[in-house]
């Protein structure tokens, strides 16, 4: 049984005001009313004009156990002494399973004013449900995009592990950090407990501490090694020492830093097949590098192949440069290419750059811009109802852009000859669906002057049902995908998204249109409700 | 029982390579060595001068837990499938009862390089609990400090409330955000979950979503209300419609959104005694204000007090004092002061600039900004090997302010004649410690030419044992505190600092020195273990 994070599907993990509110909804006789929500950002993360959806699995996990117990009902009576107590009877009766939760798949392009979910049910159980689903879909999804935006970085053909634990926000920043980097499209991660809990690829080797940890070769107790073979042990400081003569030689030096030596030689023993040096702790290039190759080429000569070595301060262009070519005054005896793994507070724009400057590092360790999104740390998400009884409803707003789009409201995406996306559609729910091959009229929600005509080559309808046990009592909606899915769903969704939107500097803004029925509807409702100023 | 997050104390929260690290070192017969680490910071967050230290409590909480379960062995074994298993039988026997930690009190000062714990025990132990310790007092120190910025920001009499979870990274980001933003001088939050977990005092009223599911007084299903005194019930339906007379009258006013009007009334009629409204949905002074003034009213009429209204958005220092007026129109029937909400995106400056213009808020609400700690997102915290079997030992760096303080070291802070502290300084364990009235010489630990010499009033010594189960099995360490007084400790502390360490532009440098015997030694080791770079 996996450890978990009991918090994350607490129903009290909620703002206090979801309890005044889901009490006055009672109060007024109100809380059965149907309700439709909208999950939804108005603009995309970190500059960008793309964003990737996820957190469903785990919203849909805060869903299937929504229940308050006797306890977290008894911590309410305290915080509202004054509240009808027949109140708390029917609170302890809530559950999920008059809601329902229409989402894109995980992993998914999103794009601004679309709906992530839409949640439809009993106003204040959907109500209620506010803050623990924009909590855990907020953080993933701009954690995923955020790793998505390094690989588009790093290139596709690089490595990219994720490394932040130490720096991420709490545990759980963590291991969320962990498995959305991974559906944005990293490789691996240094976190044990993730790899435990998601089943996410690991890496690791040592810290400087380990090298700072040896002062000399005496700190070996055991200087003998098996060869690769198995066939005998051989001493392997000795053949240190001999190969470090060698290097030395080769690279005209005098002298190294005979604990890092002894600290590699210590960790090479320990791992014969999986040799990777951290090499700044003393100094990279007079110190780090050459005694790396000295290991190298003693793992060699017993028959094991070491891997390559860590950068973690300095220029890294330069001293990957600079390692590459020491490793090619030796590729005769290393006979393999080797790793060089760099991370040093690597963000975004250190990826792109170094691209630009070339460079020669295979492997990337990103901690702390990857895992707080240091350039952006929060989704602006928010949970707006847009329907009630099946009367539209509208948040206005002096700023255009915040106003809400009203009413239970499908979604399509339209694509182009070339199979990349064009625009998404918003239309009321129960219009006719546009069709493929046929001309679609696509207006800004806010400016009926901005319109064009599309004709898609096809589209897909983006919500699908992800939740509702309201005949079986059981969940009839859509399976959810595992991890694995998810990352793959991601990447393919991300590939056909034209190059122009994913660029770092001015993309191409990607269109979200409405119908004209949804533009005129939006217009009614606005002239009903808004207050007409008092020029006095 | 409270709910808790189990990956808080999971040993394998934790980065690969302490586990392979542990191995190397076991291999190697180094493991049981005697090692020391200090966890420390180099730089003061958000530009400032001061840091106040958190996360004692959680870190103690990992020691305490930390063993290995046979699952959590099962999975190591399949991530290291070379590994000798005989070191799996020693790590499954892995606790901390050989680890002695010394630190700070949590809410302390601190400031860079003065270690915030130190670790003592077996080399490959110590290292272990790297990562989860980094990951429970980076993020718990960094917040902590942002809340108390805030409070500096705010002012002492204004309150401040905790509203960041649905912005939060990932269920515990909020969890550990609402602790320590209370720590840090925070009133309360809005964060249910954190008040039933932590005690901390909860605060909530209603959303626009609240406001926008009303259209009229038919969505109101009874009308009446009991008095306060509880002798009659009063149809407060018609009692609103008569204050609004007034009210629209006396503000020279013709309409206002009258869905508005019946949400305020639903909800005073669900918390009479509670009454504060949300009133910048449609328009604040036009609608917003004026409908929470009638059903204020009628509260008054029936003997009710109400509280206030809460401004979501628009410039607040504007709207806060023309509220303020409006209120002023309606005293005589108000009698109390409506408590003025304020909450949009609240950042540290915005509080600042607020001051400077003049408001009229008596509370703030903060999310996002306080809770991501937008501002910077991540301490960098570290923790580095210092000492092994008694020898020093150091991490070397091009960037000399990144080269480490080796030895095990204890550190005072020193007073002057205002109570204020000065500096503190650092110095090797053993060393005679400073005497009040006596004068101290201090030096800057990486230029020996800055010195001062300092004749404290009086002196603290900082770091205290917390862990220690040596001899009896239990733990002899100091007693951690409450939350509460660890918030107080944090308050007082923060009110000694002289106040030129705290203002948000350039503040002074709080220094921080050594003694000459340590600054002797680092110059010693420096000497032998860096490299000379050799000229070609």
């Amino acid at each position: 049984m996996n450890p978990k994070n009991e918090f994350a599907t607490d129903p009290l993990l909620t703002d206090m005001y979801q309890i005044t509110m889901a009490y006055a909804y009672w109060k007024s006789g109100r809380h059965e009313d149907q309700a439709v929500f909208d999950l939804f950002f108005r603009k995309c993360p970190f500059g960008g004009e793309f964003t990737i959806f996820a957190g469903l699995s785990q919203a849909i996990e805060l869903v299937k156990n929504f229940r308050f117990n006797p306890a977290q009902i008894g911590y309410l009576r305290q915080l509202l002494p004054q509240a009808d107590p027949e109140f708390f009877n029917w609170l302890s009766q809530v559950d999920c399973s008059k809601i329902k939760i229409y989402a894109l798949r995980e992993g998914s392009l999103a794009f601004p004013r679309v709906p992530l979910l839409r949640v439809e049910g009993p106003l204040a159980i959907a109500q209620l449900l506010e803050t623990g689903l924009l909590n855990l879909v907020n953080f993933a999804t701009l954690m995923t995009t955020n790793a998505a935006r390094f690989r588009l970085a790093a290139g596709p053909d690089k490595s990219l592990l994720e490394f932040g634990l130490r720096r991420a926000q709490g545990p759980d920043g963590a291991m969320s950090a962990s498995r959305y980097s991974y559906l944005g499209g990293f490789d691996a991660t240094s976190n044990v407990l993730a790899g435990q809990v998601f089943g996410i690829p690991m890496k690791g080797t040592h810290a400087h501490a380990f090298v700072q940890s040896f002062t000399g070769f005496d700190d070996i107790k055991n200087p003998m090694l098996k060869t690769a073979d198995g066939e005998c042990s051989k001493n392997f400081v000795d053949w240190v020492k001999k190969a470090q003569k060698v290097v030395m030689e080769k690279l005209e030096l005098s002298s190294t830093n005979v604990g890092e030596l002894a600290a590699f030689t210590a960790y090479a023993m320990a791992f014969p097949n999986g040799f990777l040096a951290l090499v700044d702790t003393y100094d990279t290039l007079q110190s780090g590098v050459p005694n790396f190759l000295a290991v190298a080429l003693a793992l060699k000569h017993l028959g094991y192949d070491p891997v390559g070595i860590r950068l973690d301060s300095g220029d890294l262009a330069y001293l990957s440069k600079e390692a590459r070519k020491m490793f090619a005054s030796f590729a005769d005896f290393l006979e393999k290419k080797m790793i060089i793994c760099a991370s040093n507070d690597i963000d975004e724009q250190t990826l792109w750059s170094l691209r630009q400057q070339g460079h020669e590092i295979d492997v990337f360790g990103v901690g702390t811009h990857l895992v707080t999104c240091k350039a952006q740390p929060a989704l602006g998400g928010v949970y707006k109802l847009v329907e009630v009884n099946g009367r539209p409803r509208i948040k206005l707003s002096q700023d255009a852009v915040k106003t809400t789009l009203p009413g239970r409201k499908d979604a399509y995406r339209l694509y182009g000859e070339d199979d990349s996306p064009i625009l998404d559609l918003l239309v009321l729910a129960g219009e006719d669906a546009p069709q493929a091959g046929q001309p679609v009229l696509c207006l800004d929600p806010f400016d009926g002057h901005k319109r064009v005509r599309v004709t898609p080559k096809t589209l897909e309808k983006l919500h699908q049902c992800f939740w509702d046990v309201s005949e079986t009592f059981e969940n009839v909606g859509e399976p959810l995908q595992s991890l694995f899915e998810q990352r793959n769903h991601a990447k393919q969704s991300l590939e056909q998204l034209r190059e122009d939107h994913k660029r770092p500097l001015n993309p191409t803004p990607y269109k979200v249109s409405v119908s004209q029925k949804l533009y005129d509807y939006l217009q009614e409702l606005w002239s009903a409700e808004a207050p007409i100023p008092e020029l006095k």
